[in-house]
């Protein structure tokens, strides 16, 4: 064997253990009975030991000196282990360590502070894991930027300073979008009614059919944090039923479906190889939300949805697809970035990219930090936060040490509209098959242009391969003051 | 750390890493996507490779060899890791995987054989998994008889002679009842009518918790064979339904109950160590079937479960608990081992004992194996077997080299009959609390007197010791003369 098949080869087993512990967090996030989280952390845990030795095995080094790899798609496979290689041995054990056991302290430690909406228990130790993430940082970054180092896990390639550009292009619009919304004269109904449980599964499965999931290769569970899991033949969704608001349900469902539709898209031949995943964050959220927004809240899909979901319940408090439309794009005001509609949610996310870029870097203290999030919302947002648990302590991502994977939502919204632009251009009729509750011709489009490269291609280059042009906030602000206009009469 | 403690920490992972294979196996037959085969193989494999390694890995000959053991405990898990340690030492790497490789395939084979009730296609691949597994037992038998090397995989301490002597005393007095009941002039009504899956579901929830199922550590789900998976705190148990026969379902989820509870018995202390787990085939299968039969199908349980039935169904087509209970324990002649009841179970178990130990041996070739199953079945059963589906193909186990598994099977009912008789003496008023649906009084006396001990003991110890008595065969024969003699008015 080549010194490049051998690392493919360990590297195949690598992704199926990987894949393994993924589906180990799925189990305990749906079926897991309740009393065993000992034991599943203790199973976690030996796995992830596995895990971490193999991506630090000296042999990867050896392997990847004497590799030659010998077209483009081996050149990046032999990229991505490199980097992967490279990143896990610059973190001391001893650091690795201390940040899984700190991390998940601070995960119960948070969940407590936010239910008590008491930060005071909870700043301590957001300070140790701030400590040990800028730690980790300045192994990562070799003397570069702290907050880059930390942000190339989630988005590879994308720098800080890049993304607070394309950020400072967008407020400004978003945040006058948002005030005109707001004080316009029309205002949307609001859907009211009881929507029992079995009802809304159903829907969802339909809408996940209409999108294309296949559910040979997937199913769809209950979780309390709707998520997607898995890749290649198994890639399972999951959602949450809230009987008073269906959109909940409907909206994860679609939602998690962009996220599997992309892994199950990839090309079979990357399968549990390094580019048999989603390339990053952002791209992967440009999947689900073109899916859940620019298609799912169109008002080509919600004519149709208006119509299953009237005969679902047997009629619903709304008189026409178009009320149901607004309705399912109204927006209010709000402190909470998962409750947010597709304006106000961007805004949340710079918040907390500045905020966090501050905290890496050291220009900002874990102590200054309630006072730094509702000054800022405020004035982003023109509502004074009421309370922590309205505040800083909504998110769990920083108490788990997920510095760095904020921005990656507001990016994938700005990949989401350079890709609809283009999806727009390139299938002429897309909003009659999705009147008719089918988003199979953008679904194939998706796959042919994105999906089946998997990791091939840096994020950027694939997005920009995928739209036809230049990443740009543009098309993205265009298509929200045009949608909301639209609704709201501006 | 010491090298016991070394040793110790070392083998926990291992433990859990095993858990998690054992989980992945469950998913698999129970909610795993259907096209998802492939992938979950390739899984499979890397986890099974990583559990050889560590299994085989050289550090544990020297800590094994430095342990300075400072308990009974403690000298137990020692030895229990040098048996396994040793086993897996022995069996070279290239037999290891072989024997893998020819197995999974024999089982392709073994199902289209079955599904084409012919085993022309069978017989060449149970010749080839036969020699690879008498080329084990040459490995491990280190000189010793070859049946006994492959059955100390599942009946630790167990030899060949030893269960041939019991079975030949079992025998003659389950050929002559069997006779007896099949003569007899009262042959009892069949339950007949349609049951819908969902209150058959929901009857088997019932019956779980009546044995004392603690749903906090388990789930029940459906699976085309039934079985129970897990320990600690997390043993989850499956089912299948058959909606013209409600007793399959039922007795089916009995059963996995007493495996489940077994493990969920353990103390905590033995957690994820190697007396963590239950200790043999024979003891597990002791507590399904003690579960199952004796307590599940005896006259106080039946008699409550009776009413259950009738107020699940709406009025059965039996006229009392009495019939009910016939009903339940009806022999009828039958070829399937699976399907059998209480007494002829046996008599398929020794048939099978008898001709894989010949197996093993060398005295009966493969191209032989149909005729001598079928000129045995003659003999044992007064009936010709009527087609290869009917006779030798109907089980799995020899395709998949489990030489050694299927006396466990019949060990476990003679384990369970010195346990009964022994149970009720301790708990005189067990029908009554059997006679509300409760099997508590007998769960709490298994779990104290064996359960609790994992794998501390050695199986006939166990037995022993939990049963206050030399193992014997007498117990289950006088318990099955009676039970049947009283149904069958003899």
């Amino acid at each position: 064997m080549s010194a490049f098949d051998e690392l493919l080869a360990f590297q195949r087993q690598t992704e199926a253990l990987s894949s393994i512990a993924e589906r180990l967090g799925w189990d305990q996030e749906t079926v897991m009975p309740r009393g065993a989280t000992e034991q599943r952390a203790e199973e976690m845990a030996a796995i992830e030991a596995v895990l971490h030795e193999r991506r630090t095995d000296p042999r990867l080094g050896e392997w990847l000196d004497a590799a030659t790899p010998e077209d483009a798609e081996d050149q990046r496979i032999v990229e991505l282990i490199t980097r992967d290689f490279q990143r896990a041995s610059r973190i001391p054990a001893r650091l690795a360590t201390e940040l899984a056991r700190i991390t998940s302290l601070a995960q119960g430690v948070w969940a407590e502070a936010r239910a008590n909406d008491d930060p005071t228990t909870f700043l301590p130790v957001l300070h140790d894991v701030l400590a040990l993430k800028r730690e980790e940082a300045a192994a990562l970054a070799d003397g570069g930027d702290l907050y880059d180092a930390l942000l190339d896990d989630y988005e590879p390639g994308a720098t800080g300073a890049q993304i607070a550009a394309l950020f400072d292009a967008m407020r400004p619009r978003l945040v006058a979008l948002r005030e005109d919304v707001l004080g316009a004269a029309f205002q949307p109904r609001p859907l009211a009614g009881h929507f029992p449980q079995e009802t809304q599964l159903r829907l969802a499965r339909t809408c996940a059919t209409a999108f294309g999931y296949d559910w040979s290769r997937g199913r769809l569970d209950l979780a309390v944090h709707p998520f997607s899991s898995g890749q290649w033949q198994d890639s399972r969704i999951t959602t949450r039923v809230v009987e008073t608001d269906p959109f909940n349900c409907i909206y994860s469902t679609i939602h998690e479906v962009g996220h599997s539709s992309y892994e199950l898209g990839i090309d079979d031949d990357h399968a549990f190889t390094p580019i048999g995943r989603g390339v990053s964050m952002g791209v992967h959220e440009s999947q689900s939300r073109i899916y859940e927004n620019q298609m799912g809240r169109g008002r080509a899909f919600t004519g149709w949805l208006f119509q299953r979901m009237s005969d679902a319940f047997d009629g619903i408090d709304l008189k026409d697809a178009d009320e149901f439309h607004a309705a399912v794009n109204r927006v209010t005001p709000g402190f909470i970035r998962t409750e947010a509609d597709e304006i106000q949610y961007n805004l949340h996310i710079m918040l907390r990219f500045d905020l966090e870029r501050d905290l890496v870097s050291g220009r900002l203290d874990v102590d200054d930090l309630v006072e730094a999030w509702n000054t800022r919302f405020q004035q982003d947002f023109g509502v004074a936060v009421d309370r922590p648990a309205n505040g800083m302590l909504q998110d769990v991502h920083w108490a788990v040490g997920l510095f760095g994977y904020f921005p990656t939502y507001a990016l994938g919204n700005v990949y989401s509209g350079c890709l609809h632009q283009a999806l727009c251009r390139a299938v002429p009729d897309l909003d009659q098959s999705l009147a008719l509750g089918d988003a199979g011709p953008a679904v194939e489009w998706l796959r042919e242009n994105l999906h089946r490269h998997g990791g091939l291609y840096p994020p950027r280059q694939l997005i920009e391969q995928a739209s036809g042009g230049e990443i740009s906030e543009k098309p993205l602000l265009d298509y929200l003051e045009a949608k909301f206009g639209e609704i709201y009469r501006l």
